[in-house]
């Protein structure tokens, strides 16, 4: 990857600029002590869902996949709630935090790169983040899988920022914390940073290494700045 | 389903006819306590990388995905180990142990119905543990995934036995112990009966559930042969 040719950084919202931890509060409110192993399983079956309804072929929105995710758990889990509870839960989706480094990040990069979202999540779920956290004036666009009812790693959706913004792939840097993300946007041919939010963390066996890996958006910054990898 | 339609069962063969859990007196010698964590984040990942790589369109066969799989979890749990280990295990593979009723049931199904196999493994993987069990000769024909270089649930692969026994989808059985099989399998068109074989399992919340609920393959022949259900 050369840096100096980089045009657009591309982030992904979920682990990455949003922080699903957001929900914690409620779960434990609402939860006690199942409330970790009840998220765990929720949001490993919303991500197992995106992938298998799309190699069914049945596509279902971010929401509702959500939603489903979270009946599924709780099943699983023998776990009962009332339907108010579930909407409080999915409702905090279209308000959840950012990292605490998001915001000053996004600003030192917003002056020197063209910045955009990439993302399954609901195009209002997307833009109801943004502007929770005030950060909505960062981006050029906002992509949503849900435009072409695709979820990632499917090729189709990493071509999405490609086409809108009309930046070649090898002129865009993709952020994730996600390893399966930056294996899917890699395998595309994007230029690929990770956020290694969690120092625990590996990269998967799938043949795609990041190119750059990096703690948190702060340190993105620093790397761009410098010649320093 | 009119179980008087049925002329073919198919089943799936990790964990509805042999069992993965043959593995687990080699992890337990290799690996003591942590044996149980690897069995299971190596399950996990050997499905998950079956679904990315199929979503990436990057095929990889299933022997060298499920190294793959090993390797992540032994990485990600902060073990190591050597080569002639990991081949021991993966050896395993090709000599699973089937349920302990699935050799009396298959006898007593063969008797009525065409049987056959379908799965992710590679056919070499699927000939090995059918004739170390001595199940081979009841089956019509064994499908593997790998033929057409897919995984299920892509509805092409689900189609592998539709054209090779030359039935209709609406009068194969499809048997399966694993929730997001049954779902791909009744989402393509099949009749499905789901083997609940951890009476703690629940299906999945992808829109399609079983047309029977079993809880071995003795079970499954008991309610064929009579009207019960």
């Amino acid at each position: 990857m050369d840096k100096n040719n980089i045009a657009a950084i591309v982030f992904d919202a979920y682990g990455t600029l949003f922080n699903i931890a957001s929900l914690d509060a409620k779960l434990s409110h609402y939860f006690g002590s199942d409330a970790k192993p009840l998220a765990q399983l929720w949001r490993r079956k919303q991500l197992e869902y995106t992938w298998l309804r799309s190699m069914m072929n049945r596509y279902k929105d971010f929401i509702n996949l959500t939603e489903d995710a979270l009946l599924y758990a709780s099943k699983k889990l023998g776990l009962s709630f009332k339907d108010a509870i579930k909407q409080d839960l999915i409702d905090t989706y279209y308000k959840l935090d950012t990292y605490p480094e998001v915001g000053e990040a996004l600003q030192l990069l917003h002056s020197q790169y063209q910045l955009a979202i990439l993302s399954n999540g609901n195009i209002e779920l997307l833009k109801g983040s943004t502007q929770h956290n005030g950060i909505h004036g960062h981006f050029a666009a906002i992509y949503s899988a849900d435009t072409i009812q695709q979820y990632k790693p499917l090729p189709f959706v990493y071509q999405l920022p490609v086409d809108g913004l009309k930046v070649s792939k090898s002129k865009i840097l993709f952020v994730s914390t996600n390893t399966w993300d930056v294996a899917g946007a890699k395998s595309f041919g994007m230029n690929v940073a990770w956020i290694k939010r969690d120092p625990l963390n590996v990269t998967e066996e799938l043949g795609f290494e990041p190119d750059l890996i990096i703690e948190d958006l702060m340190q993105l910054n620093y790397q761009l700045a410098t010649s320093a990898y």
